[in-house]
């Protein structure tokens, strides 16, 4: 269970990126983040091309090895595999992990789980943590599902793969996350839209601290 | 020259598949038009997830391997990969053409040019054909250049590898693109809103015989 348990550690304050077009803005509070102790970046850009999309998972890769963080690409496996991300985060309507797990078992796959019964089968199918919420009310997603802390709770006790809680997850709401059984807090607004991203991925990773 | 040769050939009726939900339709048309004599099949999918986009390019696969059809994935390297593609299509500003031929040295990579010189770039990048265009106006591409023959003419004289020339093009205009220095011609709406697009096919085929 060592590497589990070492996977669980490193997704413990998870920034995903937001959709702003100003590459040099993200980089910049990519940066800070990983400064205040942010452990794994994940890229998510739904409305860009594949060229630019690139070109900042380049940034992005060499900023996240340079603090020793993770770096997750979502969706895009093919940007995934030419970045050298250390992996690819899917949702359910997205590449299915099972045949991305036995292509490329190299890569951490991450699923998004809305359900008990959509992470059983993600784990299933080889899936190596899982994002499960909305875990409260989030305007970054507009077709999130609201899931709860219930459901966070019974997925800890259905699956043995590390769990990260997202969707409306601020550093007041953190430490009630990881009490419920999340290994680990994933964010967007929390530390994209904060006036300090880097003290907050400093609060994060004290709420979050074991 | 052998090679050049034989992909210029498998290049003469590209039919680029549309947007349209309904995977049944598209199926549909691209059986008919394969049995029409298209060559070359792209799938091309702007607004679709991961999931249902690999999904149609197996289907899709297994009829173009069925009448011994080129398969090209637009944009998607990942999908390209996962459905064993005979390759991928790029734009300017998708995955840089250089970089995905030197890490998938197998897949054939096509590039859209707009220009001579994107067409010499494209090239030297290593693509492996170009679609110039959009020769004619064209309501399927809102953001297409109107290039029109002479840029396919300059290009033609510019580069060796096979030009497919792309945007507005109907069984009508078919043999002057060709005369322009095409090896082959690529439509959307000309098969896929036809109302037989087997027919369709057929007369493409008959307007590009060499």
């Amino acid at each position: 269970m060592r590497r589990v348990k070492d996977l669980a550690d490193r997704l413990r304050v998870y920034l995903v990126t937001d959709d702003r077009p100003d590459h040099e803005e993200v980089q910049d509070i990519v940066a800070r983040a990983l400064l205040g102790g942010v452990t794994c970046v994940q890229l998510r850009r739904k409305s860009e091309d594949g060229g630019p999309m690139l070109r900042l998972a380049l940034a992005l890769r060499e900023l996240t090895r340079a603090h020793g963080a993770l770096f997750i690409v979502n969706d895009r496996l093919d940007i995934a595999l030419l970045s050298e991300a250390d992996g690819v985060h899917v949702g359910q309507t997205d590449l299915p992990a099972r045949l991305v797990k036995s292509r490329f078992p190299g890569l951490i796959v991450g699923v998004s789980a809305r359900s008990v019964d959509e992470a059983v089968r993600a784990e299933a199918d080889g899936a190596d943590y899982l994002g499960v919420g909305s875990v409260y009310p989030t305007s970054t997603k507009g077709d999130a599902v609201l899931t709860g802390l219930e459901t966070l709770q019974a997925t800890r006790r259905a699956v043995h793969i590390p769990i990260v809680g997202i969707g409306g997850i601020t550093v007041e709401r953190a430490a009630e996350v990881v009490a419920a059984g999340a290994e680990g807090v994933a964010v967007v607004s929390a530390i994209m839209s904060a006036s300090d991203p880097q003290a907050a991925a400093e609060a994060l990773a004290r709420q979050t601290a074991r």
